[in-house]
């Protein structure tokens, strides 16, 4: 049997202006170990803006989100353009405050923040497909802008949580490691970082969703 | 009891000019699953250059190493200067061809390479205080020009293992996963990313380097 194949959504390389490196790291590490494969896909556009993440200060330099999220895939990543559905089984957004500056604006903007038109197209045609679309850390809130009535977890923090209420999402509690599963959308996510997490813990939840969401691919 | 306190060194942010993403990620990983916590060090120095993880080409821009490793760590990562030997119980350096650009000199110089003063300063303390170290990919060869007769792997390339032989140290050959422990010098490798792997196969080198490494603690 052919096996699944799973893209992977990076917004950067580095948790304050780009992808969780953990969170993405561990994503790729339980895809393969479950028996599957993956293709890496970032946004060819710059980024909101680069961060000293010593300091936390913003550094007067442009950087690439496409080229580095290649540095997280090895450089075997490609345009989000190039994606087409007919190619992947699932999605898999990793979280990093990246992707609620690069994929999204939800960092600046709130509930009401827009969606990176490529990112908002491949949600769409997945989900249009009924093929399932996993999320971790603060990347669930572009399937709530995109998606609207969807079942999701960014943890326990309260602001999140009505954010994604006022975009039309039901917000579910969850601790370190958990994963809300909504069947009818074929939606999974898990907290990661929104909590204060050791790495293992980060493994565990990114394992548990990519199991997931690999039990919900249809063949 | 105490839990046990291991020393990580990064060398940047990507695997071609800076630590190997996913080497140094499950690294933390396997140390904070096997009950450890780690501290991340790295030299506050310039990189020896910045290369596009996409296109392989040298970006015309400076980056510093500890900058740039503090996206690995989350911030949480001290000047290589700060490391004192009292305060860990072991020492390791995940792989990444910046290990060989910015830690030492081996990719432009080979065996002749010079490794950086506090690598090799904390890399003599630590031996000379019987703590173990571990050495993934391709950082044993800065264990071999700092020791020399210690015996190593860097996994099946032979120019890199007569390079290690010519540093004095000898050479096993191993395969992904698998880890060569010297017991005598207290050391610990594992090929990772110089054979062609999985991330999960990544992920049981690193894991297997961190418990062999974790059982020659002494308390």
């Amino acid at each position: 049997m052919q096996k699944k194949m799973i893209a992977v959504v990076l917004a950067g390389c580095g948790h304050r202006d780009g992808s969780e490196i953990h969170e993405a790291t561990l994503t790729l590490w339980a895809i393969h170990k479950h028996g599957a494969e993956f293709q890496c896909f970032a946004p060819d556009i710059p980024q909101h803006h680069v961060l000293n993440h010593l300091t936390g200060k913003v550094m007067n330099e442009e950087r690439n989100v496409l080229v580095e999220s290649a540095r997280i895939a090895r450089g075997k990543i490609k345009d989000i353009k190039q994606f087409r559905k007919e190619d992947f089984d699932a999605l898999i957004f990793p979280g990093g405050v990246g992707v609620a500056k690069n994929l999204c604006t939800y960092a600046l903007e709130g509930p009401q923040c827009r969606v990176n038109d490529d990112v908002a197209r491949i949600v769409k045609a997945m989900h249009a497909a009924g093929k399932p679309i996993g999320a971790l850390c603060i990347a669930p809130v572009i399937l709530a802008r995109v998606l609207g009535a969807v079942e999701l977890t960014t943890g326990q923090d309260q602001g999140t949580a009505q954010d994604l209420a006022t975009m039309g999402a039901r917000h579910t509690s969850t601790a370190q490691g958990e994963i809300t599963v909504d069947r009818t959308n074929k939606i999974v996510t898990t907290p990661c970082y929104m909590l204060e997490s050791r790495v293992d813990e980060i493994g565990n939840g990114a394992e548990n969703l990519v199991k997931a969401v690999l039990e919900m691919c249809v063949r």
